[in-house]
């Protein structure tokens, strides 16, 4: 084979692409039920818009982009995450000039160069909805509603929620404080990651998976939430409880990303071996004037579809095979074999799903890969037939057959198809 | 404003976006219906892989392709168009070794660094289709037939296609000498990328829109072909006329791409002016071979979606508004506001498109944001409805209003919303 696809990226060929367009359909059904609207943006941004959205400090930013000079000289960054280029559009577009708000999703692809490994790639798929311009606490909870929804739909198992309040920028400053107070007797034991996080970002220490033994007895970030922050949180809780949704308090949780404010959420999933994250988001009340724009305040989240369709192999969860043939024309003989191919297009123009032979197949061949295709009828078009202009329709299971005027043909298919049996 | 979307790139916004669903979903539809299956390919590929397939003279290696190092000094490219990946993946995968051919499709994006001007982008977007497997000319016409219908079920006026057959590589040499022979005369007077694809690639000068006054009286490459290769183009001709397919033949059209071979096609519509070329494609029989793979056949299509929307928009063909709300709750009073939020999530966990306001609205304006909405219903309310257990379910356009129990309410706006009417 003389060429592979790039190391850490797929393609999605038939058998396995049906999983991702059911999946998809899911959550556009969801958005649309939510009111959110589809935003599409380029899938290369300026570098700069990542590096000053995302953060300078986190791994997406130092180590894992894909960056490039165009030949104009330009630097470009293929997107690692879906926020940044959303609000860049948001304020290029002048959405924020609309009288409502904007609630947006997207679907697509992401690019960050990390080592490949069991559901991570590089290039990989996101669904995430982004809603801008209210600071109200029911729009948090509608927004982890939506991807509640969209997990319990899909059938997934033991979906909860874990949520988090970091606060505003003050409250963030002070509990920053209290907590290198805390970290700096272990200090020196803390991997070397945590170590240069000290200073730069202490708060991301406590997502290190290497060092939640020293944790214990840290303190809580909730502790350093100021009164807006806490009424704010109570109100998140409240509407989530209302709507039955499951969800618990991890006052550890800090997530990765810089832009983060007040509240902030992961879903969980039963997943292999353990709980696993499937999902994760927040609030970002900074962001889209950090970046340039009005102050305005945005929430959102962004689900790694990779992780959710392992998630829903591992859970055994069948998905329903979709868009099958309505029926396949097996023609005998010249004359026949290209009548077929008008009343092919005949049926395709009705609606009807339909496929023939192109490979010159004998008709026992032809039946066989009517079968293969799962198709429910076979219609069978010999030069005699043609000559009597008949065609003759087989169901596949139980080889009843009819014959049928050829004239009548694409109408009694109709009728067959769309009204359930022959 | 302090970041822009990179030069020749779109964002598609709300009130757009939903132009391009529809376009799309018209694409799956046909695509179904005559039983080509998805496929997705990465975004970049090995820079080679272009070279080799697209050619290494074409406009599209040499000037236009976005080439970067990946991290691991590997050369990538952002395709510059969608048959390669596709060649690629299909011999990766094995999709040779199925007992049936394999009919396959794709939508996304593709990146080339040229000029931008109208409707020509450096990311832009392509549907199209690739077979695999057949050399039966019924092939060729199904995959014309698939882009047709495709076109005219979305409404495109004078849509037509052209034709020609540039036979297999051994009429192509023949007919090469022949017109090489015939231009020499004016070779000093053509331009100059024409001159310099005298010796590299002739037959691409007839493409060339600055030289055409040259070529009257030059030979026809039909004259060229074979006997195989004639009775395969007379036999598309055949299907495509019992089809009712209007179509014509232009000998002169020979397309920019190397690997094509046999039949060659461009839609045509009533554009801009004049008649536009909106999507082009052919069979390309050695390509599988050339890249590495089994020696299959192909032929295929690709349709720049981003010139067909264009030309919809000239042709001012409307396009449906779908996913419209269904009801618009206006919450008055704390305690109904937070009700609201409750029974908002209810409703669309019953499939019911709503909406309420998050921005602390008075009534009149709520109800303004939902006439904006094109909602047909809004449903009302007050603390002291809540008190009563009821709410007040209006039609906003005659202002007829009922009251429903609450409890009922649900219930009540699945009969409504799904029977049609109050």
């Amino acid at each position: 084979m003389r060429y592979q696809k790039p190391k850490g990226t797929q393609d999605f060929i038939p058998g396995i692409v049906e999983k991702w367009q059911y999946v998809e359909k899911k959550a556009r059904d969801w958005c649309h039920r939510f009111n959110y609207k589809e935003i599409r943006t380029p899938i290369f941004e300026q570098t700069e818009l990542f590096i000053r959205s995302v953060g300078e400090t986190t791994d997406v930013v130092e180590k894992e982009m894909y960056t490039f000079k165009d030949k104009g000289d330009r630097n470009m960054t293929l997107r690692p995450e879906g926020t940044a280029g959303v609000v860049r559009a948001y304020i290029e577009n002048k959405l924020y000039g609309e009288p409502d708000i904007q609630k947006l999703y997207y679907i697509g692809p992401k690019f960050r160069y990390e080592q490949p490994q069991s559901g991570r790639f590089r290039q990989f798929h996101q669904f995430g909805v982004e809603v801008f311009g209210s600071i109200d606490p029911a729009i948090d909870a509608e927004v982890i509603s939506l991807g509640y929804s969209f997990f319990k739909d899909l059938g997934l198992q033991g979906v909860k929620v874990e949520l988090n309040s970091i606060g505003n920028q003050q409250s963030r400053t002070n509990y920053r404080g209290k907590l290198q107070e805390f970290l700096t007797p272990v200090k020196e034991q803390l991997c070397k990651d945590c170590q240069s996080r000290f200073e730069r970002n202490p708060l991301r220490i406590l997502d290190c998976k290497k060092d939640q033994q020293y944790f214990d007895g840290a303190p809580s970030i909730l502790d350093s939430l100021d009164e807006e922050s806490m009424i704010h949180f109570d109100k998140v809780q409240k509407y989530l409880a209302e709507m039955d949704i499951k969800f618990e308090i991890n006052p550890r949780m800090v997530r990765g990303l810089d832009y983060y404010t007040d509240t902030v959420f992961e879903y969980k999933a039963e997943g292999i071996g353990a709980i696993d994250t499937i999902a994760a988001g927040g609030r970002y009340n900074g962001l889209v004037e950090q970046i340039g724009g009005q102050d305005q305040p945005g929430v959102g989240f962004g689900i790694g579809l990779e992780r959710v369709l392992l998630i829903l192999d591992h859970q055994n969860v069948q998905i329903p095979e979709e868009n099958l043939l309505d029926v396949y024309l097996v023609g005998l003989g010249e004359q026949a074999e290209e009548k077929c191919v008008k009343v092919l297009y005949e049926l395709r123009q009705a609606g009807i799903k339909a496929e023939k032979d192109y490979l010159g197949k004998k008709m026992k061949a032809q039946l066989k890969s009517a079968d293969r295709q799962k198709v429910k009828y076979a219609a069978i078009l010999g030069d005699e037939e043609l000559e009597r202009g008949e065609i003759v329709l087989k169901i596949l299971e139980s080889r009843e057959q009819k014959t049928i005027a050829l004239e009548n043909f694409v109408e009694e298919m109709l009728k067959i198809t769309k009204g359930g049996n022959m």
